[in-house]
C-alpha cells in the first residue's frame, strides 16, 4: 500500500484538471476535530490490545441525496498526524490514560486505513453504506466523527442545491447569496463549494471564488443607494465610449436627458413621474464605475414609480454609449408581478427607442426564495432570469441535518450488527459490495447489496433483488447494465487524484438527468429501491435472531 | 485614535483572564471573506470619491436575542488587511477596476473604523442596533458581510443554548454533541463555543476544548460496544485498586460474580436474567481503561434486560476496588420511562449491597433531543441529570437563520432611512444612542432609542417612550436604573481587551436571570418594549415624509 499520510502539497484549488490530495479546504479539519470520547475509545482499544483489529464502517444517507464531501476526507486522512501540541492538550485532558497510548497517537497516522466509496456527487439512497472504512480499529474510530460531520454537511447542502436547480429548470441563472447566513466563515466556504457542485451558477462569496474558482457574481446593497443624496455628490461625471472613440463628459446629463424621454414616452403613456433622486444618483455613479457591468437594485425606494425608470435611464445612458447594461435585481414585493411588468417596460423600450435587446435585460430575483417560492412563482408565471439564494439554501432551513451515521459492520472479519427496535436503524452488517442495475430504458431500477464472497450481477443475467426486512419484498430484475457503487480512494492507487469539482458537479448533474423523473419529482417521489441478495438476507436474519435478545411477556 | 490593526499578538485561548485581541479563531475569516458587490461598491465608492464618507451602520437582531459574536468581529477587524495574494485574485475577478483602487485597497486597514456594540452576552431585543460602525464608507462596505456572517450564526445558537438551558432548568448538565451535524468544521467549532456561551457545561468537540478551553464530555458509542464479542477478549484482565494497596487479578471474575448477585438478588425479585456478553465484555474492557470515569452506553441491545444490568455489575465491581462509576447514558426508547426505571434500580442495589450514593448515579439522555422534547420529559416526570444535545442544538433546527442585517443609518452626518412595504422592516435612521430603563423591582422595563444630542435619560427623571412607528403607543417611565447599551470596542482603548469566554458566558446567564420571567417563558412570551425618545419619533416621521414617494390611486 503507498502511503501518502502527511503529504503536504498545493491544498484546494480551482483548476479543472484532476489534482493531487492536497491540504484539508478547512484548516480546522485537524486529527483533534473529533469527539472527545473517540480518544477514549481509542484508549480503550489501545488499552484492550484491539487497536489493530481491523473494522469495517458504514456511513448511511437517511434520504435520496447527493453524496459530497469525499475529497475532505481524504484531504482529512492524507494529513492525519498528531502534533506535539495535540499531544500535550490530549494528555491533560485524559491524564488517566497511559503514556504509552500517547507514543501509539504520536505514530499514528492512515497509512494502513482503506477507504472505499461512491464517487463524490453521485446520487444515493437510504441504506447503501456511501462509503467503507476499514483499518485498525482504534484509527478508524478517530475518523468516525470528522468524516460524519465533513459528509453529513455536504451531502446535505449539494442536495438542496440539486433540489432548487430541479426546481427552477435548466435555463435559469442560479447564484448563492447564503454567506451571511451561514455557520460562521467556513460553515458559508463549505455552503459556496457544494452549491455550486449541486447545479448552482454563481456564488456571492469571494473566497469561495478564490479557493474553489467558482464564478462570482452579485450586485450592490439597499445601503449603497441610501448612501447617495443627489446627483451633485457624483465627482467625475466623464465617461469614455465602449470603442474608446470619444468621451462623454456628463454622462449624468445624459442619463437625466433618458429620464425625461422615458417620462414622456408615448408608449408609456406617463406612467413614470418624479422617480428619487438619490437612487438615480447612486445608479449613475454605479455605472460610472462598472459601465461594462451595470446591475442595478430597483427596489430600495418603489419599484415601478422609480426603481426601473432611473435603471432604463441610466440602461440607455449606457446604450448611446455602446455599452449594455447587464439587468436588474428585484428584493422584495410581488416578485411574479413586478417582473412581469418590468419586462413589459424593458420590451416598450426597446420598440419605442429601438434599442435591440433591451427587452431581454436579465431579472434577478432574491428575496428569501426556497424550493416552494420559486415554484410558486412558476405556477404564477413570472419574468425572472436569475434567482439568488441565500438563508433556506445554506442553512438548510426545510430540514436542517441529514442523518448520516457511521456504523460498525465488521470487526476481525466478523460481522457486527446495530439492533434497534426501530427496524429503520438496524444496521446491515458485514463487509459488502453494492450495484447499481440499470433497466432498458437506461434508468436505474434498483441498488443491491451483496455479500463480499458473492459473484457481481451480470447484465442481462436475472438475479432475485429482496427487500432488507420485509420478507415478502422481492423481485426478479434482469439489469442491461451494471455498476458497481464503492470504489477504492485510499491508498490503493499509486498517487490519488481526486476529480474537480467542475467534474464533481457534472457527474451529479447527469446522474440526476438519468434517473426516472418520479424519483426526484417535488410532491410524492416514488421511492428508489434498495435491496439485498438472496445470501445477504439469511446472513442479516440469522445474525438478528442470535443477537437480539427473547422477549418474555408477563 | 490608537490603531491596533494588524496586531498579530496570540490567538484565542481558553484561560478565564482578559486577553487581547488576537487573530480571528477560524483562519478563513480574512478580508476576501465578503460578498463581491461589497468591492464592487468599494470601488464604486472609490470611484465616486465617497470612499472617506463615514457611515454608520446597524445590524438588527430579528427576535429576543443573546447577542454573540462581538469578539470574533474585532478580531476581524484588528487583522483586516489584503495580501498580494488577495490583490492579485481580486484584480482577476475586477479587470474593470482602475489599478488605483487597488492601490487604495494595498493600504486599507480599519485604523479609522470605530466600532460602539453591546457586549457580547448581552439579552437584546429587535430594533435596538447591536452594534455602530462608523467610517469610510467603502471599508465599512467592506466589513458588512463578515459581520453579518460572524454575528448572524453566534448570536442564533447563543440564543439556542440559552433556551435549552432555561427548558432544562439550572440542575440539569447540559453536554453538546453537535460536531456531527455542524456546518463542517468550523461551523461545529463556533457551535461549540456559542453552546458554552449560552449556557452549556461541556462539549464533545476535543478542537474546541483545546481552543477555548471548553471542558471536555463524553461517553463511548455503540460501535464500541458492537467491536466486542466475548470476555476472552480482554487481554489484561487486572486492576490496581484506587488506592493503589491492592491488584485485582481477573477484574473481568469479579464482575461476572457480581453479575450472579444482581441477577439471584431478592430485592430485585430476579427481574434479570441472561444479558448480552458481547456487552458486558465491552463494559469491563472500558472500565479497566477508565476505572475513575466509567460511563457506560446501556442501549445497544436492550437497556432494561441487558445494559442495565451489565452495567451494575461493572459499576459494584469498580466500587469493590475503590472507585465509583460515573453512570449510564440512554441514546434511544422513551427516555422518561427508562431513566426512572434504571434509578429505581439504583436504588435498590445501594440499600441492597449498602453501596453509598449508588442511587445517585448519574443519567444522562441524548436522543434527538430538544427544548420541544426536554419540555415534554419534564411535563411526564424523568430521573435524567444529564441532557446530550446535538442536532437541534447546532443546527438551529426550528429556525435555521437569525434575520440580523446590517443598515447604513448615516451618511457624511445626514440620516439614512430605508423604507418598505413592511414596516417591520423600514430602518431607525441617524446615530443614536440607546439605553435600558430599569424598574423598582429590578427587572428592565424598556430599551430606549435617542439621538445623539439629546441627554441621557436619569434614574428618578420621567421620560416618555414611544413606540417607533404606532403613534398611539406610548409611556412615561421612571427609571430605577439607567444602562447605556453601546460601548466603544474599537479604537477607543488603548489597548482592547476583550472579556473571556467563561466572563460573557457569566453575562449572558447573569441578563437572563434578570429579565421579568414573562419575557422568557417558553410559551406566549410578552413582548419586551423597545421605544424611542419624542424628539426621535418625529425625527424619524419626518424623514420618512419627505423620502416616501406619495401614490396614486387610479
Amino acid at each position: 500500500m503507498a502511503a501518502v499520510a502527511g503529504s503536504a502539497s498545493a491544498g484546494a484549488n480551482g483548476s479543472a484538471a484532476a489534482h493531487r490530495v492536497g491540504a484539508p479546504t478547512n484548516p480546522m479539519a485537524t486529527a483533534l476535530l473529533t469527539d472527545q470520547y473517540q480518544f477514549s475509545m481509542a484508549y480503550a482499544y489501545w488499552k484492550a490490545g484491539k487497536h489493530a483489529d481491523r473494522a469495517v464502517k458504514n456511513p448511511f444517507g437517511g434520504e435520496f441525496t447527493v453524496f459530497a464531501g469525499l475529497e475532505e476526507c481524504i484531504k482529512f486522512i492524507a494529513n492525519f498526524k498528531f502534533t506535539e501540541d495535540d499531544i500535550l492538550f490530549l494528555q491533560s485532558v485524559m491524564p488517566m490514560c497511559e503514556d504509552a497510548f500517547f507514543d501509539y497517537l504520536r505514530k499514528t497516522d492512515c497509512s494502513d486505513v482503506e477507504v472505499y466509496s461512491i464517487p463524490e456527487g453521485s446520487v444515493v439512497f437510504p441504506k447503501v453504506p456511501l462509503m467503507r472504512v476499514e483499518g485498525p480499529v482504534a484509527v478508524v474510530q478517530l475518523l468516525e466523527t470528522p468524516f460524519v460531520n465533513l459528509i453529513n454537511y455536504a451531502s446535505l447542502v449539494t442536495t438542496n442545491a440539486a433540489r432548487h436547480r430541479h426546481v427552477a429548470g435548466k435555463s435559469k441563472v442560479l447564484l448563492e447569496f447564503g454567506l451571511r447566513r451561514a455557520q460562521g466563515p467556513d460553515g458559508a466556504i463549505s455552503a459556496s463549494k457544494y452549491c455550486f457542485m449541486g447545479g448552482f451558477d454563481a456564488t456571492s462569496n469571494v473566497l469561495a471564488g478564490n479557493l474553489f474558482g467558482i464564478p462570482l457574481r452579485g450586485t450592490h446593497s439597499h445601503a449603497y443607494v441610501s448612501s447617495y443624496m443627489s446627483l451633485d455628490e457624483i465627482p467625475d461625471k466623464s465617461l469614455k465610449s465602449k470603442d474608446g472613440s470619444r468621451v462623454c463628459k456628463d454622462f449624468v446629463s445624459l442619463v437625466k436627458e433618458w429620464l425625461q424621454k422615458i417620462q414622456l414616452a408615448d408608449s408609456l403613456c406617463g406612467v413614470f413621474g418624479e422617480t428619487n433622486q438619490s437612487e438615480l444618483a447612486a445608479f449613475a455613479s454605479y455605472a460610472l464605475a462598472f459601465p461594462t457591468n451595470f446591475l442595478a437594485l430597483v427596489d430600495t425606494y418603489d419599484v415601478m414609480r422609480s426603481g426601473i425608470p432611473n435603471f432604463c435611464a441610466v440602461a440607455l445612458a449606457l446604450h448611446d454609449l455602446g455599452y449594455k447594461a447587464s439587468g436588474i435585481r428585484l428584493d422584495s414585493g410581488d416578485l411574479a408581478y413586478l417582473s412581469i411588468e418590468a419586462r413589459k417596460v424593458f420590451r416598450t423600450l426597446e420598440k419605442e427607442f429601438n434599442v435591440p435587446a433591451f427587452g431581454k435585460m436579465i431579472i434577478t430575483a432574491s428575496n428569501d426564495l426556497n424550493e416552494e417560492t420559486i415554484d410558486a412563482l412558476n405556477k404564477q408565471g413570472h419574468e425572472v432570469d436569475s434567482f439568488g439564494i441565500g438563508t433556506y439554501l445554506v442553512t438548510c432551513y426545510s430540514q436542517a441535518a441529514l442523518g448520516c451515521v457511521f456504523k460498525l459492520v465488521e470487526i476481525n472479519s466478523r460481522p457486527r450488527i446495530k439492533l434497534s427496535e426501530d427496524v429503520a436503524k438496524v444496521s446491515i452488517p458485514c463487509k459488502k459490495r453494492c450495484f447499481r442495475l440499470y433497466g432498458k430504458e437506461g434508468y436505474p431500477l434498483v441498488d443491491i447489496m451483496m455479500r463480499e464472497s458473492e459473484p457481481s450481477p451480470k447484465a442481462g443475467k436475472r438475479i432475485l433483488c429482496r427487500h432488507p426486512f420485509l420478507e415478502s419484498r422481492r423481485a426478479y430484475v434482469v439489469p442491461q447494465h451494471v455498476e458497481e457503487l464503492l470504489q477504492c480512494y485510499w491508498p490503493d492507487k499509486p498517487r490519488v487524484e481526486l476529480p474537480s469539482l467542475e467534474e464533481i458537479r457534472g457527474r451529479c448533474m447527469q446522474q440526476l438527468e438519468k434517473l426516472r423523473p418520479d424519483h426526484i419529482r417535488r410532491l410524492n417521489p416514488t421511492p428508489y429501491k434498495v435491496s439485498v441478495s438472496a445470501k445477504l438476507y439469511e446472513f442479516i436474519h440469522s445474525l438478528w435472531l442470535n443477537e437480539a435478545p427473547v422477549g418474555e411477556l408477563q
